[in-house]
Formats: structure tokens, C-alpha cells, sequence
């Protein structure tokens, strides 16, 4: 399984605009095969900025993910509404469990 | 590398303090040895639950996370505060690499 991780920080005043956008990608994006999970999350720490956590089912999924038309205009559409170029980061995982540990982490 | 993700559900009437509760362990946390991040975000579409997203440098560094006496309070903490038991799953990671695609994913 892939983990893809991202984050963009809203200009003032774009937050609303940059958050929509980014739940229609979410959305759009739970329908594509090999998508496992996606979702947007806000920064409590710093509330201009959202994340993105991700889990695509392989390498190709997540290949195919980023040809579709609509993430490259979700990419597009990012641009003027964020202060800052956006992240992601791809992690390979090698193993998953759940865990009975008594912490939450 | 492992990434620990988890979520947690308020209540109705007890998110302030679940978050106040979650803002602190992860505050802590980031101090232990082996914490590369560790951070809380809210679900934008279920304002009551919030995400964990952790990085620890390896199994032991989360083994001794999980032994914190106060780690374990905050588990503790959190039971009377959420609606279903918070949500735990570890990943180890094989590789890690950004990516210089064109899509935020």
C-alpha cells in the first residue's frame, strides 16, 4: 500500500475557496480504483492549512491518480488560492497492523 | 520509519476538551526521542472527530512512547471524553520519497 501525505496553506481570506476545492478532490478522488481512503483535515495549530492523507492500493493506482484530468486541474486551482507551493510526500508501506496497545498513539 | 495514524470522537459538548487533552499529548510527544512529527487535525466533514498523524524513527521509539506514564493518562483521558473508543493503526514504512509530480494528490 502507498500513504500519500500533502498540505497547503491558504492566502487570508481563501480558506473557504481552497477547503471546497479540496473536498470536491477528496471526493472525487474516494471513486477512483485503488483509492483505499482520502481525506482533508485542518491544521488546529495553524488554521489556514490543510492536510491530505491518503491510501492508494499500489504504485499504478496512485500513477493513475495523478494523470486523471481533475487532479491536475485540482493542482491548477490551488495555485492562486495558496500563499505557499503545496507538499506531498509518498510513503511505501512494507507492513500494517492495528495495534492493542492501550495508547492512542 | 513508522507512521502511526488514530482518531478520536467527542462527545457532543466535550470536542474543547478532548482537543485540549489531544493539543497536549502532541506537544509532549514531539519531545520524546525518535518523534519525527506528531500532530492532531480535524475531520472537516465530522467536526467532532479529530486525526493523529505520527512519525516515529522506529519501533522502539514508539514502544517507549507507548511506556510514557503520561501517554497512557492521555488514553485514559480521552475514554470519558469520546463517544467510541479512539482508533489506532501502525504502518512501517519501506521507503519514503517526495515527489516532484504535478498533482497535490
Amino acid at each position: 500500500m502507498i500513504i500519500v501525505t500533502g498540505s497547503a496553506t491558504a492566502r487570508p481570506g481563501h480558506f473557504d475557496e481552497m477547503l471546497a476545492a479540496s473536498l470536491e478532490h477528496v471526493h472525487r478522488s474516494r471513486l477512483e480504483p485503488g483509492c483505499v481512503s482520502h481525506a482533508v483535515y485542518r491544521d488546529v495549530e495553524h488554521p489556514l492549512r490543510v492536510v491530505f492523507f491518503e491510501q492508494w492500493a499500489d504504485r499504478d493506482a496512485l500513477q493513475a491518480h495523478f494523470e486523471v484530468a481533475e487532479s491536475l486541474a485540482f493542482v491548477e486551482a490551488l495555485g492562486p488560492l495558496t500563499s505557499e507551493p503545496p507538499t506531498m510526500e509518498i510513503h511505501t508501506v512494507a507492513d500494517r497492523g492495528s495495534d492493542a496497545s492501550p495508547s492512542a498513539g
